[in-house]
């Protein structure tokens, strides 16, 4: 097995979006199989804190112990869990972005501490590694990669959340010049009941948004009452109240007017982060549902031998198989751009920053099909409990609860889902995606009633094909929703929605396929890579049909519609499987495993 | 509109399962269009509690009141609502089954209270009504009637939760003669915290399951802790525990070893019951979600303007519109099958029970598609919320969290779907519904290509064309499955599960057109109507193409296979539309009736 990362040069790497232009396995990705040694080692570390450390004491965390938060931060810091996107030069390990995604999957066995770690070490800290002055990168970062001060992040308002820029808290220089005075309130930040230090928007004289570093003991500066919230009922959630609160002028984010730089680079980062974050729940949520199965008996039989158990715990292995090739393919996208840059080098964050944002398509994918797949993976175990997924002993219930805010925040899932094909879009408009040029052909073959073909002639050959029609049946939509449409196409919003379906499945398919084709040893494709992405593919392309026909039925109209219509069958790629067989396949697997078979 | 119930003759009125067999419309159905007066005034007093009296006490049930809980209860024995099932030698009204499907629908605003009362009524007292002798009735059903004495029902077991009868709890004649004494515990019982009588199933001498009426201070009868749980807090859930536990000889519920009589009878008309209930739920929770989506604004635009708003707000519309159609034309085949029937007659219970029985297969697609359907609605409207959908303060978190347990109590969904097309085919193997002749017709009009017509040439033909599409394919994937697994079918449950699917669909399409048909005036269907119908068909014909290609591929192989996959095609009668116009038509109708709008 590799130890390297591929690809190496920066040069090579696929732009974001790519992976719907090129075909199958164009160019290396980085899997969980190419890891290297220190990406498993400290992945290893983390998850073993993640269990010994943290796991035990969920039932605590449950009850909203911010002393035992901290404390844990504190461990975390010790074994250097906090400090991984803090350069070294501010008592950070500057490590890549494979690793801080390793990271949020190993600490995301409970959401009220995934999402705690999550808000301390990216929303609440990066702001400050990304925009922050030298200033105050030497006076917050240290302390934060300890967490002697645990950071919060306060962008949402009552008035303002998936609109985050129509924020109404307001910032005035003081007459003395030595103070932004803020006025407002912000609404469920994560946090807030114990952080020290929190990174904060507002408007300078009404109008220019900005990010500023407010401290807990500022005058003027107040934290509400906690929420009472339906899940990760464990993470502090509360408003803050600004009431002419004094921040000193040295303690302004980045520029006057550039807030939403930092805003965006964030939830570009957190999106990606997102997906990672939700692996680690999924992958404990399988082994638990799968323990349960087999000693749980009714009928005088495990439950676990029921073919519709064996289904549902086959498809919860499927999507993490998924969500993983997609998740870590892009961590490796970002840190291949970045292979070749000096990290202490004063331009290295505006570097790291244009790596994330090159993925942001990719991003959003993840935390769209990320908090799906894990919404969907919890239901199916909460169902395999019977009346026992109903009651809070059993973990399950509470991973019911808490996976479903994942949908709602980092941007709700329908403003990501609009985003994604609204890049994809824009990118094609500025001439960097051949989006147009490519679309053109697809039509000209669908017009020919011509499939893709498969470039391997291996088992996954119809599963290599299925990819490719489902690329090119979103790059077909796209294109005939931008003529259609022209500029006022953002108002469609659900034919942006449902073809990003499709190319969120394009993408999931294209990965699944690429990694078990890479790994293949002596050219032979392990059965169980290829049960599992017959799995998915089996799901997705009656849903790419379906998504298609709704993009096209509110697209065109009368003998247009029709004809495309007509032309979709060319491209529906189904391909018919034994589905016991492939189930039979993946739960061997699993079984042996004792839950997800591919360990980092 | 007419005030009489249809069909009136008991001769006519369809077998249970018919659906499947008859064209769309052939027998006139029972809607909330030919409500009685009387029925439409019974809902209307219920629902008018429910919203008066229940509803604003809705944080305090939260808490578990179990005071309030009596109170309400007793409050809505004033109103005649806990004695619709009750003959009226026993202090009750004995209505018609259609009105206590209304009654659940009222009463089912609120999860907590809808279970709490339910169990009373039903599962609590129907076995007694049922199964009672003489005394036991008159000493029981007079004061249960009121709630003087509340009622509980407990058959679930920690070993025994589907597999029922595998219960442990013994039953001993004791040397007297006087008492049963049971040894055992049960789990799961709602009410049991404040019920004074339980009807309990036990095995006498260890192999005879039997019920037995178990009142509260019964010497070695305990209740224990309340579970602590995700969702319907309010109501109570404790496990029961016998130790020697004396219950009087007098008190044995029906004959001894005849116990599964009792709890197959109380599961049927319970899953029929749970579809009304959860259209209370429903309808209230899109009224609420459309009022929180019309005063949210993001954007300087209520969020109830964005298309993927108002795409849920559509969809959450035709769920209830499909599944309030399918349960009063359910309950209402019921009704017409006893409205020759005597009421005070001693054998008018047999006939009840034989009537609910018949229409076991309705009343289990009741259970399983109800249960989902609320659970999708749920979902969107928690969506629609974003943020606040997870704080506790909006009622729409509870009601997500309510909601999750219909998928799982009254039989799981998993075990419904297996005996939706299980009693098809028994039925079917009876001679009873004449599946396998109408499926070789079937196989011969597939060969030749020819797809079903529609009857009646209006804006509904595409849809009624679909539903009898449905139902061919249903009918095919089950005479193929039966010709090729025969006995060992019941082992394919994924086949079994997959043409479930179908059958639903079949059975939401048809009975959806043919309400619309009836409701016409003039000849003139109402287009909102049409327009829901158009929702849940584009939603359906996918999801049948996609069902029927699962049960195939796990049905034949090779050349069978492809041959029957190829032949698929032909009954896909996916219909194409406008989705936007089709969503407007729906949301102006929503809007102006500030939820859904057709009201009993
Ligand atoms: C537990 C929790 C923790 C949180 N932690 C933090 C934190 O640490 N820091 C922070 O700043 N924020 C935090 N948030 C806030 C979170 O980011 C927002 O709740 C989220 O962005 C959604 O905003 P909203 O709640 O205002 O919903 P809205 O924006 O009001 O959305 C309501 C609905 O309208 C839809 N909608 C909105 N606009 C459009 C549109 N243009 N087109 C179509 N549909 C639209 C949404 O998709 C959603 O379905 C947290 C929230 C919760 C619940
Ligand atoms: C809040 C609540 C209230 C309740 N109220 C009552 C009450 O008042 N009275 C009462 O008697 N009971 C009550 N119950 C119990 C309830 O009816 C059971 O929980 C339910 O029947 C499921 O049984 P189980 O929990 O044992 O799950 P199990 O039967 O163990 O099921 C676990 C999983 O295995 C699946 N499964 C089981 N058998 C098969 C099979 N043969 N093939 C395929 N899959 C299978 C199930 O579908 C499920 O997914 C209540 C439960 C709850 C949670």
């Amino acid at each position: 097995m590799s130890t390297a990362n591929t690809p190496a040069a920066s040069k090579d790497v696929p732009p974001g979006g790519a992976f719907l232009f090129q075909e199958v396995g164009a160019s290396p990705i980085v899997t969980p199989e190419t890891f290297s040694e220190e990406q498993r080692m400290f992945f290893r570390t983390a998850l073993q804190f993640s269990h010994e450390q943290m796991l035990p004491q969920a039932d605590k965390i449950e009850h909203k112990d911010n002393v035992l938060l901290r404390e844990l931060l504190r461990q975390a810091g010790e074994l250097g869990l906090l400090s991984v996107d803090i350069p070294e030069a501010y008592g950070g390990t500057g490590l890549d972005k494979t690793t801080s995604l390793l990271l949020a999957e190993a600490m995301g066995l409970n959401g009220s501490w995934s999402v705690t770690f999550g808000a301390h070490v990216g929303i609440g800290t990066l702001p400050i590694v990304w925009f922050g002055n030298a200033a105050q990168k030497a006076k917050y970062l240290p302390k934060l990669a300890t967490s002697e001060w645990v950071a919060a992040y306060a962008l949402t308002e009552q008035g303002s959340g998936s609109d985050a820029l129509g924020a109404k808290t307001k910032a005035v220089l003081s007459p003395d010049g030595k103070h932004w005075i803020l006025n407002g309130s912000k609404l469920f930040i994560t946090n807030a009941a114990f952080a020290d230090v929190f990174v904060v928007f507002a408007k300078v004289d009404g109008d220019k948004f900005t990010g500023f570093i407010v401290e807990k003991d500022t005058p003027g500066f107040t934290v509400g009452p906690e929420e009472h919230k339906m899940g990760i009922r464990g993470s502090s959630t509360c408003p803050l109240y600004f009431e002419d609160a004094r921040v000193p002028v040295e303690n302004l984010l980045g520029d006057v007017g550039k807030g939403h730089k930092i805003a965006f680079n964030i939830l570009n980062y957190g999106r990606l982060k997102l997906g990672a974050g939700v692996l680690g729940g999924m992958k404990l949520q399988l082994a638990q549902a799968l323990r349960f199965a087999q000693e749980r008996k009714q009928f005088g039989t495990p439950i676990a031998h029921f073919p519709l158990s064996r289904e549902k715990l086959a498809r919860m292995t499927a999507l993490i198989h998924a969500l993983e090739s997609m998740t870590y393919r892009t961590s490796g996208l970002v840190d291949a751009r970045l292979a070749a840059r000096d990290k202490s080098a004063p331009d290295y964050e505006s570097h790291l920053l244009a790596a994330v944002e090159e993925y942001a398509i990719e991003s959003s994918i993840m935390k769209v099909y990320g908090s799906e797949a894990l919404w969907q993976l919890v239901d199916d175990a909460v169902q395999l409990h019977g009346g026992a997924g109903y009651i809070e002993e059993y973990p399950v219930e509470r991973a019911y609860r808490d996976a479903r805010i994942n949908r709602i925040f980092e941007g709700t899932n329908e403003i990501n889902r609009m985003l994604i094909t609204g890049m994809l879009l824009k990118r094609a408009v500025k001439g960097d995606l051949p989006l147009f040029a490519m679309a053109g052909n697809v039509a000209e073959e669908m017009a020919r009633g011509e499939k893709p073909q498969a470039r391997t002639n291996d088992a996954l050959a119809p599963q290599e094909v299925a990819a490719e029609a489902a690329k090119r049946l979103a790059l077909h939509g796209l294109s005939l929703a931008a003529q259609t449409f022209g500029p006022e196409l953002e108002k469609h919003q659900d034919v942006l929605a449902a073809l990003t379906d499709v190319v969120m499945d394009a993408f999931a398919l294209d990965s699944m396929v690429a990694r078990a084709r890479q790994a293949a040893t002596d050219g032979k494709l392990d059965p169980v890579r290829v049960a599992l992405i017959r799995t998915i593919a089996f799901d997705s392309t009656s849903r790419i049909q379906d998504r298609m026909r709704r993009a096209l039925c509110s697209t065109l109209k009368g003998d247009a519609l029709a004809k495309e219509l007509g032309r979709l069958g060319t491209l529906d790629t189904f391909t018919p499987y034994d589905p016991a067989e492939v189930r039979e396949t993946v739960m061997a697997a699993v079984e042996s495993a004792g839950g997800y078979p591919f360990a980092a």
